[in-house]
């Protein structure tokens, strides 16, 4: 699948003509009244006293979500299973890797046969680029596809949950200057953040990573690149660091991980060059000592597992959403 | 275990004194009444609306179903995982050759475990064939169990889907001629469906392989078997094909794939020998090119996809009797 | 973590200053009224009809249990399974070392992820003594852990389960001998259950094993060693046999298995050296012909089954206290 195609939004079919969502794909395509609207939605999935939780755990009763990962990541899984179940759906996660693709089934044979299960909803996961949205062209109307991650195109929720978050502790985005440090060639989780931020308005973007890290015209997103953090960081109000795949490692691409903490790692000297309250972000999970010091990841100023709570609720809610937007639960 | 034993009704315990079901092992030794009244009962659960579903997911309510699967199969687990969780009961996931059969445990000890923790259903697969059995001579009476699939010998749930299958698109059995195409020799799907289609009084029933996968005396059965897939098409109305196992390539049975494609790959041209308006049936997943043209398994004369909805329902039906015929529902 | 701070029972947070359980870590540090109270709440979740199971199954809905099993074990995870889902739990099975301490995280960060995710019960296994123990003093005062085996240190739900079969099959523990045989060097379930017995005042607990097997010191432990097998067994009431892992017959420990069963192995002459009446008990999953013989495993006098079923209840009883004496059900 050309890449091209992925980030046309009137190729995605995520929205449906009367502007209500139907897939969770990409940020691209979407508005900023659509980032909004799943933004405050997700607020009632936190904290819920245990009359709302009951009240929650019946949105998705009788419905099924497949837990689709070709790719395995027991971390994104788990937040999906614990979210579906939290909403009262019937949850079952497969890697089809070990199943019936493994015999010669195609992807598309294996989605229409769960499909023909009565699936509501599929969560899908996979290394390459634009298998959720080769999907969500060929499911019937009443099927939900959200993207977990495909290849180094998206990762929509996990940036989801980082606007929530970011939202609830530093306030509106367009009055806030971001930094995303780390791995950017390789990280959907990357793209997908420089999507939202820029859809929500920030004052400004910026990535930060060395040289062989960094895609070639990255600044057409609306980024400005810098390779040397501690330029980089100045006026920033919230860090976003991104986790460093060790297996790149062995390749050209960085010299050594003492190499790295010490070029491009945050610790405290760092994040004090940010601005006063600067706040720390990370999708985990974590390399300490790699890209991110331990005191730094522990501190009053990391967000990061204010990330993973917010997770839970943005993905009850993006869930609730899909499904309520098709009819079923309030046509 | 011999497999003489594994056909012998009077020893297979299957249906009480009273003639109810209290395991679903074979088609052979159940009655055309027993099918019968499966097959209506399975109606109730396709197309079910919210208030049916939740009605149903209470005939379940406090039971454990444990798929155990001594053999892999995604694909067959987890429709039973599906219609376990709709009828409301704790489905547990093993694959005890990770467990505790490596760590010397016999089948019978990891069986008589899990009862004691008061699993009601067991769903067996397993390579051998007779291991359903085996567990059904050693149970009590509360427990039921359901075979999913043993060795060369039976996968009666697979041929009770595909009766519903037939009779929801075709109607009356007794007035159709069918052809059961690939692998008969290995296929326990092919022996459960022939004993169903006859015990259904099928009009016709025919086997089409190569000879080297047709077993000797396979017209004891109640079968004629064909060669010539051309020859044995002939104004058969229902073609059900079979999975062909890619592994069987390498050794001398067939001689490759493009070789069995030609030979007795199902295509367009050969469809339309068959009688007019005749449907083609495959237990899935399809190896496409190979036992199957791909126009063909997509075209609106494919029932694969009904067979898969079909199969939740008809096993919904099979554990709900199964429980039922126990007292624990209406006694 | 040095093995004196593990068994320090000021150091084990297990206990909150009101004298309620937190945690289920170890037998050691807990009195005889605890035992006694979990105990006697064990029996409400032992053939409880229908009305009474759906009131137990409210008793932990809207919470979130996690099996956290470094170290495999399908057997006791689903116990736990079973045991949560019973309740009315959302059941989330993680496996860590195929998951994110494989990419660098620590146990703690993935406990901290997953508490994160508003989890209210870890169960965790793992290889190394000591792990439930770290955990549990990292947690903040909502989440609970139960130690569901850590190295050879402590398995403390197996030797509450086995206090219950034991008062079920032969009243009160005071009356009682107790033989433990096997492989009590290595053995946690052996630590656990010495501690459970002497401390319900059992009137004498003897080990039996080979001199290779066995802790130097262990009558510190308030037992006495027996390498023996005819002579420790006289006039024993109850005898708990170990599983003997398989891997340590090619080490120095033990010749072989028929040498072993020939001097260690249980069967029926040797039952009978044992007391009028004696029962046997094993955790399993058995080697039969190794440290028991068939016969003797599926006699009258097994309590092998018994030990599985109350394994369930009192787990749940477990859960239930653990959770209410957080105040979540009565406060």
């Amino acid at each position: 699948m050309p890449s091209q195609a992925i980030n046309t939004s009137s190729r995605t079919p995520q929205v449906d003509d009367a502007g209500r969502l139907k897939h969770f794909l990409t940020i691209e395509g979407l508005d900023k009244a659509q980032l909004l609207r799943l933004l405050d939605s997700a607020s009632a999935f936190i904290g819920a006293d245990t009359e709302k939780q009951k009240e929650q755990a019946s949105l998705l009763e009788g419905h099924t979500v497949v837990n689709l990962f070709f790719e395995d990541s027991t971390r994104t899984r788990t937040t999906f299973e614990i979210a579906g179940k939290r909403l009262g759906a019937a949850v079952i996660n497969l890697n089809p890797s070990r199943m019936s693709t493994r015999k010669g089934e195609t992807v598309l044979d294996t989605v229409r046969t769960l499909e023909a299960m009565d699936t509501d909803i599929f969560v899908v996961r996979d290394h390459a680029s634009g298998t959720a949205h080769l999907i969500a062209r060929h499911v019937p109307p009443h099927v939900h596809i959200i993207n977990a991650g495909d290849g180094r195109h998206a990762h929509p929720t996990q940036a989801m949950l980082d606007m929530y978050t970011i939202r609830e502790h530093k306030g509106d985005i367009s009055n806030l200057r971001f930094a995303i440090v780390g791995d950017i060639l390789h990280s959907r989780v990357a793209r997908s953040q420089i999507a939202a931020l820029n859809l929500l308005g920030a004052r400004e973007v910026r990535v930060i990573a060395p040289a062989t890290l960094l895609p070639t015209e990255i600044e057409r997103l609306g980024v400005t690149a810098f390779t040397d953090i501690d330029e980089g960081l100045k006026d920033i109000d919230v860090i976003m660091m991104l986790r460093l795949q060790l297996e790149r490692m062995e390749g050209k691409l960085i010299p050594s991980t003492q190499e790295y903490f010490r070029c491009y790692g945050l610790n405290r000297v760092r994040l004090n060059r940010a601005a006063p309250g600067a706040v720390v972000m990370h999708p985990g999970p974590m390399n300490r000592g790699l890209e991110i010091a331990s005191d730094v990841a522990d501190s009053e100023r990391s967000l990061i597992l204010s990330q993973v709570t917010n997770g839970i609720a943005v993905r009850m809610a993006i869930m609730a959403q899909l499904v309520d937007a098709a009819g079923v639960q309030t046509a």
